[in-house]
C-alpha cells in the first residue's frame, strides 16, 4: 500500500508500479484502458474491488485521464479538440436526463493564480437557472438549468467548503454536481497538461487549497463528477522527489556495497523532512513551483475545461450558440 | 413621494429636498444629524416612521454616511482614520457580545472592478471562525470568530444572492450578518468618497450587480448591517440627469413663457428613454461611468472598508495584531 | 470644416455629412469605397487633396475602417476571420520587403484596461529581431525580423511618448513602424468593435491617454502604419452629445418658433461646458464609459489585431506556426 | 574564486565563507559593516580591489541590503520605515544636485508577476520632468525633474534592454539613472524580505528575465544606481541546493570512509544537469518558485521601492504631499 499522496489516479498507478517491479504492471483489482481520440491520448483506471483502492489509495471507481497535446493552450484549435473529448468523458460517466439541474462547483482561491481554476471556470459556464426560473419563454426548451458557484477555500472563509457546498445543495436540490478543482502534481510534465475525470468525488486534504470535509455522493447524496487539473508541484513534493532521485542515484552506483547501502538507508523520513525544511525555510507548505508563463496558461485551462463542460451539459446547443450566449 | 431609485439615503434626502423646496428642508419623520469625527465628516439619517419611508422611499432605520477626505486613497494616513470612523459606526448599531459569530457577506461579481468591492474585502477580513473550531489552544481567547462569503451575483450563479446566504447562514447559525455592497450613485462627486452603513439589510435591485431577493433581518432572521460604496455612475442615469439638466436650464431661461413651458413637459418619461436609448445604443443597461484609475481606487476601498470590519468585530486586538494576523 | 475632434475617419465622414445634409454626402476631396470581406464590412477612406483635409480635419492618406460582427468576441472563428482581414488590409497600404524589420509600437497606459491595448498586443506579437541577431541558424529564413515596445504615456514616463518611439528607432533602424493605440469614439456602437488603420500616423492629443508629439513619417522618416481601435466614450463627450440631442428633438418639436430657437441658441459651446462641468464635477477629464464585461473584451481585441499583425509580418508562417512559437 | 551566480553581496559573501571555513570569515579585499536603522537591519558591503573582486565575483563598489523585519508587507508603518531606510542608502551613495534631472527604469516582464516589479515601481514613482517642461509655473521650485521607462525584457522587445536604455539616455540626457530589477535568490528566507541597492550597474544575465548588455556609468556614461529584489528561487537551484545538501549530509555521515566520500565525488557538475533535469523536465529553465501570496506581496514590495525612490528624489517634499501628488 502507498504512503505518497496523489491527486491523479495515473500518478498513484506508476508509483505502485515502480514500488511492485516483479508484478510485470498488473495491479490488483484495477483496470487500465489507454485509447486516442482526435488524436488526444486518454487513460481509463477502473478500480473495481477493495484489492485495487488498497493498490492505488483511491476509492472504488473510474478515473479518466486526458493527456493534452504539446501548444494546446496555443492552438485554439487543439483547445476545442481537448474540450469535446472531456466533454465526452463527462458524458460517459454521468446520465444526463433533459430536465435535470446540475451545480457546477468551482473550487480553489481566486487570490492564488494556479488555484484559481474553479473559480475561473465557473465564470465561463453556460448558466441558465435563473432564465428558465424568471423567463421561461425567452430560452429553449431544450437549454438545460444550470448554476454554479465558487465557495472559496477554508482559509479565506472560515467555513467548511463541503458545508457550503452542502447548504446550496440542500436548498436548489440539483441532480447533478460537478466539482472543478487545482491538483498538485509530483510530476512538472503533467502541470497543465492533465485533465482527470472521476465519479468519486474529491478526497480530503487535495489540491492546492485545503478542503478537508469529503464532497462525494456520499456526503452530498447527489451524484459528483470531480474535474481536477494540475496546476502546481508543491515545492517540499519536488525537493523530496530530488532528494530520492539522488539515493536512487547512488544505490545504482554503490553496487550492492551492503555497508554503504544501510547509510543510505539513514536518510529516513525524518531527515528527509529535516533537509526539507532546511531548503524551504521560512515557507515550508506555503511554497509552489509553477511555470513563468501561469497567468496565461491558468486562462486556457479554464476556458478547456468550462467549454468541455458546457458541451456536455448542453447537447442540444452547438458551441458557437454557446459562446454567444455567454455573451 | 419620490420616483427616482437610489441606494444613498444623502440621495434620496437632497433629492425630497430638491423636489420640495417649500418645506425649509425639514422631512416628516425624519431625523438628520451632522458631526465630524477625526476630521470626518459623518451624516446620520434616522428614518422614524412611515411618513419618513415614504418621503425617503427607504425602510425605516438608521443609515450613516461617511465622507472620505480628499486624497484619502492616497495617504495611509487618512485611510487608517476612515477606517476607525467606519468601525465605530458599525458598534454603534450593533450589539457585539463576546461570543457571538459574525458572517461577513462580499455581495457583487469579483469580474467586473467596481462591483469587486465586496468580494476584494471579504480577502482582507480577518477569518477565525474555523480556527477557533480546529485549533482552539493556538488563538487568543478575545478573539471572536468571524466567517466569510462571497456568494457572486445571479448573472454568474444562477441562484438568488439572498438563496445561498440563507442557505449559510440556516447552517453556521452566525449572530450577527454584515454585508458589503458596490452601489450606484446619482453623482460622480460621490463615486468611491462615500460609505454608507445601515442597519436595514440590502433592499432588492441595488447595486451595480443585481440582487433580487431581499437581504435583511427580515428575510433571514439574524440582524444585518449592509455597508455600502457608490463605485460608478450608471451611464443611464448620468445621460437622464444630463437631459434633466439642460431642460432646468431652459425653463430657468424661459421666464415664464407658457407655449414654451408646456413644451419642454412634452420632454417625458418616454421621450428620455428614447433619447438616452439613442445615446447608449446598443448597449443600455451594461455601461458604467468611472474613474480612470479604478482598479487601485477599489483596492484601497477594499482595505479601508475591510479594515473598519475587522477593527468592529475585533475590539480585543491592535490594528497591527490583525494586519500580521491576515500573514 | 468641423470643430468636434475624433479619430475615426469614418466618423469624421459622418459629422460632416450631418452637418451638410444639402452635398447629398459626397464629400470634396474623398473617396470612399466600402465592401465586404469574409462577411466582414470593410470602408476605405481616401483623403485625395487639401479639400478633403479641410472636410475630414484629417491629414491626406487612407483609413480602412474594419467593423467587426456581433458576437466576435465570443467566437473565435470569427476573431480568426477579423485577423485575416486585418492582416490584408495592413498589407494593402504597406511594401513588405523580405529583409525589412519592422518595429511594432504599444501606445497607452497599461494600467487603465481601456488604454492597455496597445501594450497588450505587444505581448502577444511573434518578436523575431533578437534570434535573428543571436541564433540566426535555429530560426527559419522566411521569418522576418520583428521588434516591439510599449513606450508607456506622458504621465508615467515623463517623456513625450514620440521621443522614446525616435530615440529608439534611431537606434535600431525599423523599415516600418507599426503603432497600436486605443482611441475614443463618440458612439457607444463602435466601442470595441472598430479597427482603424491608416498610413498618416498618430496626430496629437488622441485617444484615451495623451500623446503630445505626431508619430508619422514625417516625424521619424519612416513609414508609420496606425491601428486603431475605439474603446472608450469620454464621459465628456457623452453628456455633450446628449445635450445636443435634447436641444435637436426640441428644434423639431418647436417647429420654426424663432423666438424659442433663438432660446435655444442661447445654450452655446460656453454654457455646454459649465453643464458638463455640472455633471461630471469633480472628475472632468478623467472619467469613461465603458461595457461592464471590458477586461475579457479587451483582451480578445489585442488578440485579434496582435494575429492580424502576425499573419501581416510573417506571410511565410501559417496562422499555427505562429502561435505555437508564441509559446 | 567562486563558480556559483548570485545577484546579492551578502550570498556571494555566504558562499565564500562556507567554502573558505578556515579564513575565519574576512574576505581579502572586502569592507563588510553591519548597522541597525530603525530597528530595520542594514549591511554594507564594500569590494574595495580585485582582490575582493575575485573573492565575491562582483564589481568595485557599495553594495547596501536591507533586511526587511518580518510582517513588512502586513504592516503599512513597518512598510514606511523600510522606505525611510531605502532612501538614505540611495542618498548615500548618490550626490543629488537641486537641478538633476534622475532617469527611473524599471526592468522585467510586467506579464510575469515575480518579475513586474520594477514595471511597478514606475506606475508609483513621482513623475514631473514633463511638467516642469510644459507647465513650470504649476510646480514648486523645489520639485526635481524625474522621468520613468519600463522598457520590457529581450524576448517581449527584441530589442537588448540595454539598448532602448541607452537610446532614451542619450535623448533626455538624465544625470542619474536608477534601476529597479528583480532577482533570483539562492535562498527561499531572502524573498521579497531583502533590498539591495548598488553603485555598480546591472550586471548581465541577472534576474528573473535576461538581460545581456551591461547596464552601468561604464556603458551608459552616467552614474546608475541598481536596486534589486529577490522576488523567487529559480527551480533548477532549488534543486541543485537540495542535492548538495543530501550529499554534504551523507559525507558528514560517511566519517571518512573514502571508498564512499569517492563514491560521492562522481556525483559531478554533469551528474547533477541530468538528475535536475530529470526532475524539472519538460521544463528546464522556465520555473521559479515563489509563495502563494505572490501577487499581494509584490504590490507590497513596489510600494516601498518606489517610497524609497520618491523620498530619495524629492528631499523637499513630505511623504504625504508626494502621494498626494501621485494622485
Amino acid at each position: 500500500m502507498i504512503n505518497i499522496r496523489t491527486d491523479l489516479a495515473v500518478e498513484a498507478k506508476e508509483i505502485y508500479e515502480s514500488e511492485n517491479k516483479n508484478t510485470k504492471n498488473r495491479i490488483p483489482g484495477v483496470a487500465v484502458k489507454e485509447y486516442t481520440e482526435n488524436d488526444i491520448k486518454v487513460t481509463d483506471v477502473e478500480i473495481l474491488n477493495e484489492a485495487g483502492e488498497k493498490a492505488m489509495g483511491k476509492p472504488k471507481g473510474t478515473y479518466i485521464t486526458i493527456d493534452m497535446p504539446k501548444f494546446t493552450h496555443y492552438d485554439s484549435g487543439i483547445m476545442e479538440n481537448v474540450s469535446r473529448v472531456l466533454s465526452k468523458s463527462i458524458s460517459n460517466i454521468t446520465n444526463l436526463d433533459e430536465s435535470m439541474t446540475a451545480l457546477v462547483v468551482g473550487l480553489g482561491n481566486w487570490n492564488i493564480t494556479p488555484d484559481a481554476v474553479g473559480p475561473k471556470v465557473i465564470s465561463k459556464v453556460m448558466i441558465t437557472r435563473h432564465l428558465k426560473q424568471l423567463v421561461p419563454d425567452s430560452i429553449d426548451e431544450g437549454v438545460r438549468p444550470v448554476c454554479g458557484i465558487a465557495p472559496g477555500v477554508l482559509g479565506i472563509t472560515g467555513i467548511e467548503t463541503g458545508e457550503i457546498i452542502k447548504a446550496v445543495a440542500d436548498k436548489i436540490k440539483p441532480n447533478l454536481i460537478i466539482c472543478i478543482d487545482a491538483l498538485a502534481s509530483r510530476k512538472m510534465e503533467r502541470v497543465n497538461t492533465t485533465i482527470q475525470i472521476g465519479n468519486t468525488g474529491i478526497s480530503p486534504g487535495s489540491g492546492v487549497g485545503n478542503k478537508r470535509m469529503e464532497i462525494s455522493e456520499k456526503t452530498l447524496g447527489i451524484p459528483v463528477i470531480a474535474i481536477g487539473v494540475p496546476t502546481v508541484v508543491d515545492a517540499a513534493t519536488m525537493a523530496n522527489d530530488t532528494i530520492d532521485l539522488v539515493i536512487d542515484e547512488m544505490v545504482k552506483q554503490s553496487s550492492g556495497d551492503s555497508e554503504f547501502y544501510n547509510m543510505l538507508k539513514k536518510i529516513d523520513k525524518e531527515e528527509k523532512q529535516r533537509l526539507i525544511k532546511e531548503v524551504l525555510n521560512p515557507y515550508v507548505g506555503g511554497l509552489m513551483v509553477t511555470p513563468k508563463d501561469i497567468d496565461m496558461v491558468i486562462d486556457s485551462v479554464s476556458k478547456i475545461i468550462a467549454t468541455g463542460i458546457n458541451l456536455a451539459l448542453q447537447p442540444a446547443l452547438e458551441l458557437d450558440e454557446i459562446n454567444q450566449y455567454i455573451n
